[in-house]
């Protein structure tokens, strides 16, 4: 039986030298391998209680549609900064090169709400860490980070240390 | 009980004046709302053959990740220009103001392939055509398009008049 990781396309070079590019296109493009990427994630918290699933643009809006639809729960969704029409709440946060901001609205967590933030990658840690910041402003508790793929060699779960963590895929790599 | 409408939040004057923007955040957050327009969009198509399902970043993964999953479907993605890291072929597309590109794997549909193209919102129609050309592209067949909002005063029905057209809710303005 195939692995999550055989649907994986491993793409050197991409986008710079040196990079192991981890495409997911792959992943979706079979069906069994998106139903099975979907259901690991689901089985790794199906011991956490929570309220709300929080995804990001874009690829974050796949595994929490998916999830979210499956388990009953509201997706939450965070977007690039101008994209929300309504009130909201930005963080900034740091790419390689430069910063970007992440927004939501102001009313898309209730005070003492519990959230799963789900998201494709755990690279550096650095959108997590920004998700979980518009989560708690808003009165929300992280209660988990749920990835696809984690890159181990980039630290994000040190990054991160203040979260539980949750990886269906780890890569010893960058 | 709600119907989808009634999750729609609307924002007079966003981006600009005289738009009435429909913000589908208010949908998702409602775990019913969620499943209200999964469910809705699900049942317009179901008398339609087709393999692959084609949702476009961003929002367009949200739909698209829902249906695959339920249907056992692949999940095939369409993003801006340069996100893809393998061998792509791109289409260029008028915005209001200026130009964008799409683009997809070229591994991404086979010839011959049945395509249903899902997406937020059907407005000028300028989106869908340009996802519908990648398609066709690599030999593909649009068999239909699927959104959750039309706003029938920008006639993207007739802009499409080749292809069929399910929409969840039709709005009559812009």
């Amino acid at each position: 039986m195939k692995k999550l990781e055989d649907y994986i396309r491993t793409i050197p070079d991409f986008p710079e030298p040196g990079i192991m590019f981890r495409d997911i296109t792959t992943v979706f493009q079979d069906a069994d391998g998106l139903k099975l990427a979907i259901d690991s994630m689901q089985e790794m918290v199906a011991d956490l209680d929570y309220d709300v699933i929080v995804g990001a643009e874009s690829r974050g809006f796949i595994y929490g549609a998916a999830l979210a639809y499956n388990l009953h729960k509201p997706l939450i969704l965070v977007r690039k900064k101008g994209k929300l029409p309504w009130k909201t709440i930005g963080v900034d946060y740091d790419l390689e090169y430069g910063k970007a901001t992440l927004e939501m609205h102001v009313d898309a967590i209730q005070p003492g709400q519990k959230a799963l933030i789900v998201d494709d990658l755990l690279a550096t840690g650095g959108t997590a860490k920004a998700i979980a910041q518009l989560v708690e402003q808003l009165g929300g508790e992280v209660v988990g980070m749920l990835f696809m793929i984690e890159l181990a060699g980039l630290k994000g779960r040190e990054f991160l240390k203040d979260y539980r963590i949750d990886s269906a895929l780890i890569f010893e790599g960058k």
